[in-house]
């Protein structure tokens, strides 16, 4: 059976090619992961997503475990079953999304108690069953327990804050129920604080997880900022495990983190815009609700192969999201997860040639 | 060039099996119109409509006219251009929503002049126009701009209203630009007045349309009264021109319907109801939000070939209409669609062989 590795097929300066083998297929890196939260990536069929480029999802742990339940996703035979999507699926540790979405969250040593913020039903997360409900739905990449440390924080709040972590971390690894394919990242934690960032590392390389992710960057502080974070961390990660940079993020963003060898992405960005009629292209973003694209004929760009460039033009587009029909969500979402998908082809293809990508944003 | 014609290949007692001749293809009829209001079929892309079976579809000139404006249209090279669907297509004149969306409306003899529902802006909509629209839409099949008689509706007041739609029926005939392939229909009044139906009918024939609508039912009459009035005006229709019901309907009205000569058919009920939560299945109808279907891992029709059926569970399914995601609307609708385009084709087997097929519903 399939073991869970990654493969550097190659290196240009910082930045990695590579293959990560899953049970479930492999993942060709830099990757970026759409994001379906709940067992959907919104208004896009499975195949569709697949034909853009995609080799790995993402689901929320946090939505799933409220509706429709880890339980009844395993019944039904796990999310990947439930959902039609066959590749690889990594799911989130839901430590996230109780801090940023739950209602009355009291935090403890030993985890979250919160209210679900669709019927304010009470729910308690921790490392133990958030490990569970990964292993109920199926996750290809199951994500340690962590908790994301707001920004800004005192290197105080931050030590305290990554030291939970580093303690869920442990208690995560040890709920995880090891199977060939499947794996189970680790969370790095520490602020913007170098000293904070080395010691999380250190803490949880130590447990030896499949791959490593850097939490609590992309929450306000800024590209620059981040991107040093990125330098002394991603380089202190084992060059033979994956490198997920989580909820990044915008194009440069990507490619700036790509050079300081982060191999994994996952954002809303893409579907998110797309809905709301921001489309990305080589020459820009263009605001399709923008009353200049009334009769514009042309496709949101001519040399894109997506749904909605190969048939249609921006003054449908334009007409779609302007009259709020669905369609216009599917063909926008469609194109912006085209364009970061070919954006990461276009980078891998970079790094295989040991050229420079600075230029693709 | 392909002229518009219409082929009556069988009968079965009154039950028509026939081909449209188009510019833009065939229709086999009996055939069922996919409602597209403002250039989509919500929640579909045009090849999947079509992959339901579905030859024609329908658009509707008040909602295109206000938003982009039929103008916009023509200057991209028309509908059919503008959504990618390359079939049929047939408008409908804007009257029936003129008088059912639009606000402070004043109908005279020259037209109905009217407040958009969108923006309160002034318009005007009359035979001429709305047959000029049509025009620049590029419709195949142009509908006769008529008033959509009340229900109930006194026999002086239905009487008022059918005279009225007769001669703008007159007018809408003589603004229709012949060309090859393409067809106007005109719409038969009279609400449940035998006898304005019949005048109706006279007047409208001497005017020797492409095909003939029957227009003012289903509107509250009920289905028993429906086929009442379909069983004396299908019949005086002329046998070579095609017959289109408008806004109908459910099965069992279509069946009935059918029974009674009609031809073609057009609802909102597929698509509509997939968006909230009903699916139609040979075994009856499906509320998908019920609760019993959260653990259901059986598809809502093991036999139907369409997207939803052949790789999702109805707890799914009530999942993802529980929660609001659009792939809940793009998979009900394409159930739907599937449903009734599966119908008429069964429809049109039983007329070919030469059977009954009121089980059907």
């Amino acid at each position: 059976m399939q073991e869970f590795s990654f493969t550097l097929l190659n290196q240009y300066k910082k930045a990695r090619l590579g293959i990560v083998n899953t049970l479930h297929g492999q993942i060709r890196t830099p990757a970026f992961m759409p994001v379906g939260t709940r067992g959907t990536v919104k208004a896009m069929l499975p195949q569709f997503v697949k034909n853009t480029g995609a080799d790995i999802i993402l689901g929320n742990t946090y939505h799933l475990m409220l509706q429709p339940g880890a339980e009844t996703i395993a019944k039904l035979g796990g999310l990947h079953k439930f959902m039609n999507w066959h590749g690889p699926i990594l799911t989130d540790s839901g430590g996230f999304q109780v801090m940023s979405l739950s209602n009355l969250r009291k935090i403890s040593e030993n985890g979250v108690t919160f209210r679900s913020h669709i019927d304010g039903s009470k729910h308690f997360l921790g490392p133990e069953n958030s490990t569970e409900i990964q292993y109920l739905l199926g996750s290809t990449i199951t994500m340690a327990f962590d908790e994301c440390t707001p920004y800004p924080a005192s290197h105080e709040v931050a030590k305290s804050s990554m030291e939970l972590t580093s303690r869920w971390a442990s208690r995560s690894r040890n709920s995880f129920v090891k199977r060939p394919g499947f794996g189970q990242f680790g969370i790095i934690q520490g602020s913007i604080y170098k000293d904070l960032r080395i010691e999380s590392i250190k803490t949880l390389t130590e447990l030896d997880f499949e791959g490593y992710a850097i939490g609590g960057l992309a929450v306000g502080e800024g590209q620059e900022l981040m991107l040093q974070v990125l330098d002394y961390s991603a380089s202190m990660l084992p060059e033979n495990k994956p490198r997920y940079l989580m909820g990044v993020g915008k194009p440069s963003d990507i490619i700036g983190s790509v050079q300081q060898g982060i191999d994994m992405f996952d954002c809303v960005i893409p579907t998110r815009s797309g809905r709301n009629g921001q489309a990305f292209t080589k020459y820009g973003t263009v605001n399709i609700r923008n009353s200049k694209y009334k009769e514009d004929n042309q496709p949101l760009d001519p040399e894109c192969k997506c749904e909605a460039c190969m048939h249609y033009s921006k003054a449908y587009l334009h007409h779609l999201v302007k009259s709020k029909e669905i369609l216009g969500s599917m063909l926008m979402t469609w194109h912006n997860l085209s364009y970061f998908q070919d954006l990461m082809e276009r980078i891998r293809n970079y790094i295989a040639e040991g050229k420079d990508f600075d230029f693709l944003c």
